[in-house]
């Protein structure tokens, strides 16, 4: 199987101009067919303060309301797609950015009111990975900003870290798939005091020892979990850390 | 060739959603290759308004500063471009969202100040057609928004009527080209004040006479301008209408 990288950038990447180059530099000098999945970030919440819409965040997920939606629509699937896209170009990478909606590519629901409403935010249902695998055998690379819909003409927020794990899962049977996690630190640290102790390689079995040691915890653990179901599903190996640490093979890589 | 029509809806179109509905149902039924192409209208102008930015025109043009690229990036690109494309999918039209950047699909430069500074106005260098062409070879429908790029990773904005003539004419050795402009008026009018007397076709000896006769004037002749030089370069028929004439064939027809 062809090798696939499917590359998640973070708020704390799309925020920092310099990181953010240095970020789709390395990607474009990426061999082989590659995806980009971006988040949002600060921007979105600027720009609904600006407009007097009070972003409303329930266990770190945003509540989408009508108003927000159009407000993450216009920042992910405009401006900060398009600009990503833009660079890219300039970079010999043949990027077009994508929301859910174009060529069906995510179809989601919105999710189903139990204890919160969390509005227009989308659960995922499926890809199409016929349309993806189209797009990057004509040599493009798709650039997902974090909108999806619901095939009833209805646009809905999308959290980008699981729109990259869920790509991963449902085209690691066409490609041999990396999932790479690009965030601010080198990696999953033994020692969130130390920023040099990067867990180089975790198998599900070490990740499990780490969790009853109490070596991993809080915030890490949504995101080891989500990447282990990705293994489990099929996806040849994910791998967590900064740019620099990514590129340099000393970020955490799990398989 | 195989036919290829290219619909471009302006902002009147945009912005009645139950004229923007049967004028997506009637495109989504066209048959063969088909491009749709849209402008901005007056969320723009609404949004930049919120922002405390104020909306410069000169001669009909927008004056694009930076704040007011990103307004329109966000509009445009965003909220508008994904907005019909999640309709399209529900009319079973496998619409893709683009702006120039995507793909590189149209490239421009920023507008040379000469006695005016138009800011971030892009005029266009060239398209790429073959990146249209294998979009349009897997079957999806590109959708336009009024954004381009210059390759430098400079987003710039660029008049919708501009993008619809470039793509019409540089895709006229591929695809025979219908180019459609879908405005509220039934067509061109004999009588401005008699919106039944529309001139059903129309060849370039016939417009050169009616404009020494002054039967057509004012806003309406860049627009026949640009149709004719489009038809000279090859575009198959330009047809300026409202969505039902355009689809009753009762609709002006230039040839």
């Amino acid at each position: 199987m062809q090798p696939l990288t499917i590359l998640k950038i973070g708020g704390n990447v799309l925020e920092n101009s310099s990181l953010l180059t240095r970020t789709l530099e390395r990607f474009a000098q990426q061999e082989g067919y590659k995806i980009l999945v971006h988040g949002g970030g600060r921007k979105a919440d600027q720009l609904c303060k600006q407009l007097g819409i009070t972003p409303q965040m329930l266990n770190g997920r945003r509540i989408t309301d009508a108003a927000t939606l159009d407000v993450v629509t216009m920042v992910y699937a405009g401006l900060t797609n398009k600009n990503v896209v833009a660079q890219l170009q300039t970079l010999g990478c043949n990027a077009i950015g994508l929301s859910g909606a174009d060529m069906n590519t995510i179809q989601a629901h919105k999710r189903i009111v139990k204890d919160v409403d969390y509005g227009f935010a989308g659960d995922i249902d499926g890809i199409n990975t016929n349309a993806i695998q189209q797009l990057l055998a004509a040599g493009a690379t798709p650039v997902f900003c974090a909108i999806t819909h619901d095939g009833k003409g209805q646009l809905l927020n999308t959290n980008a870290d699981t729109i990259a794990s869920t790509l991963a899962t449902h085209l690691a049977h066409l490609y041999s798939v990396s999932l790479q996690f690009c965030f601010e630190k080198d990696g999953v640290l033994l020692n969130p005091n130390d920023d040099t102790s990067v867990i180089l390689a975790m198998t599900v079995e070490d990740y499990e020892r780490y969790k009853t040691a109490g070596v991993i915890s809080g915030g890490m653990l949504p995101k080891l979990d989500n990447a282990f179901q990705a293994i489990s599903k099929g996806v040849k190996e994910v791998v967590i850390g900064s740019v620099e640490s990514l590129y340099k093979n000393t970020a955490t890589r799990l398989s």
